[in-house]
């Protein structure tokens, strides 16, 4: 059996749970590899993915052997064949953040159990710890971004629009191996940047702005997360101020980014020097990355547990001056032991593109 | 009141339904035009939208007196004002088929309504039937995506990939007044066009290609959806022969489409003829449209239900030959009351697109 499949099998022996039925795709990717529409059971003895028909060929070239995962059609099953998955299991669990009510009463109905459990997202509190394949593709997901970025400080000219430079980053990753954004990315100049989910508009791209690049990619599902705020011509002086502020604080939250580190502590300690310094934070320090962009753990002061080793996670301090600007810089870190590692390496020093 | 809402509380009487929670984005949209995260309540005496802090404004600044919408932070209600909203209701409805078993408990636990109400999509049913705003909107969408299309039909080359191609699309949606795309573009050229589904590749379009272009954009939230197939330098004898049967069958459909017509009669009228020259039909024959790409109906031979005057769905037979090659046609038609309009109106003539 694969590795997550045995964990996940460890983990519901240990909560007593005799079967689960998993139908959140993310889930169904990170534990068979599985990109396709279907369900899968892990009842008592197997571990078996059904799905519709024109996804059988691509899913069976996906698993090995090892995976013991047998593949059928929903439509091979009879209704007696269907209240058999389960039978004689004490509790099934199920994803209730994820399953619809509806289909909750489907569950039951469809596979006569009357004993359908919670599971308090336990799949996705495995997906926080990454093995050395995901570290793999998170870090290919951080060379792309990386990479574009490098690109981007070439392409972008006054003049053009924040929604031609996002055109471009898409442009970019598509065309560079990526699958794709992992989210809408954030072109945010002047003004607009004062917004921190700013969505890209027809503004120009004028002499003196501060612009907010916040983009990703996809590889192998996996996503990547970067911020740089860059300068166009010149930096204002009140702007200055605030970037090195932001940066002082960033660079230092890496550093306290390890392995059975307080996520409250580290989040507190960003949240009071930009007090003291007269500002307010007003969004999360930073969040999980994974096959989701948005994954647990949420890292802000009202979290009070620790870091792991082999989490994933962002850390994007930002300052916002409503109206006039923001500066906000982020990295997506690989948590280490003793020390953690920025997946996006992208430079933090005052970049200032060309003025024509 | 506005209408839509009028609407639903005039249906929520027949159905002795006392309150409602509406969840469902699309939905809150369908009957505020408001575009925030938030939860409307549907009391027995007002319309309440519950939103966070940062959408207060942007919410204040679309609702008019009208609306009769009050609209309020969540944090600004206590406990026991939670419970209030809905004291002495004897049900509440709520969204089975969007709401998560685990928000289904918090709504019981919130709320203290042990009393809620599954629905049965009774907003999303009211949506089949759009109004004249709706109708504006929906073909200011077609006619953007009519453009690009006349726009493509220049663009496309022989050497470019079908990736190429789709980011194409995109960019002109969203530098032409669409919010973007209303799903990711299907360019599929050669083989790629036998697979319904399929992503756009790195293939490069090569002379005597079919190429399927399935596409389409949003205008103020509502969505297009057109498909046309083109040929590259020259007309293959087989394809034509495919092209003129599914155009003769689309043509044929958009004749039956009319209010009164039985859905089911009209699939099984393509579905018979393409047996006939021993073709199947792999796929439903269209679906509604609107704020969502896919609404209901379904049209397909399953659906014996009718159309209505005013619902716009689409019109898509296609037929596939398992490693050569696919047509589609697609056109987004308005159901009128004695004969239905093409609100997509590109040519359905052979379009062949230059060799270099």
């Amino acid at each position: 059996m694969n590795n997550k499949i045995k964990w996940l099998r460890e983990k519901m022996k240990m909560l007593d749970m005799q079967a689960m039925i998993v139908s959140n795709p993310v889930n169904i990717r990170y534990l068979t590899n599985i990109v396709a529409e279907g369900i899968l059971l892990i009842t008592r003895k197997e571990n078996i993915f059904l799905t519709d028909g024109r996804y059988i060929e691509e899913v069976q070239n996906v698993l090995t052997i090892d995976d013991e995962i047998i593949v059928h059609e929903f439509k091979e099953y009879s209704k007696d064949e269907y209240e058999n998955f389960f039978m004689f299991c004490e509790n099934v669990g199920f994803e209730e953040n994820y399953v619809t009510y509806a289909q909750y009463k489907e569950y039951m109905h469809k596979y006569k159990a009357n004993n359908l459990q919670e599971t308090e997202n336990i799949i996705e509190k495995q997906r926080m710890i990454k093995d050395e394949e995901e570290i793999e593709k998170l870090t290919k997901a951080c060379k792309i971004t990386d990479d574009c970025f490098e690109y981007l400080t070439k392409f972008i000219k006054v003049g053009q629009t924040e929604k031609e430079i996002a055109l471009e980053i898409e442009k970019y990753f598509r065309l560079n191996g990526a699958e794709g954004v992992s989210f809408e990315p954030i072109v945010a100049s002047g003004k607009n940047s004062s917004k921190p989910h700013a969505h890209p508009t027809d503004k120009k791209i004028d002499l003196g702005d501060v612009i907010t690049l916040d983009f990703g990619c996809k590889y192998e599902g996996y996503c990547s997360d970067m911020t740089r705020t860059i300068f166009v011509g010149y930096i204002p002086e009140e702007v200055k101020k605030v970037y090195d502020l932001v940066l002082k604080n960033q660079l230092q939250t890496k550093k306290e980014l390890k392995d059975g580190a307080n996520i409250k502590t580290i989040s507190k300690m960003v949240e009071n020097d930009f007090k003291l310094n007269g500002y307010d934070f007003i969004h999360a320090l930073g969040h999980g990355v994974g096959l989701d962009i948005h994954e647990i753990p949420v890292i802000s002061s009202r979290n009070d547990k620790s870091l792991k080793e082999n989490m994933v996670i962002t850390n994007e301090p930002g300052i916002y001056i409503p109206g006039k600007f923001g500066v906000r810089i982020e990295d997506t870190v690989l948590v280490g032991k003793e020390a953690s590692k920025n997946l996006t390496k992208s430079s933090k020093e005052y970049i200032i593109v060309d003025k024509q």
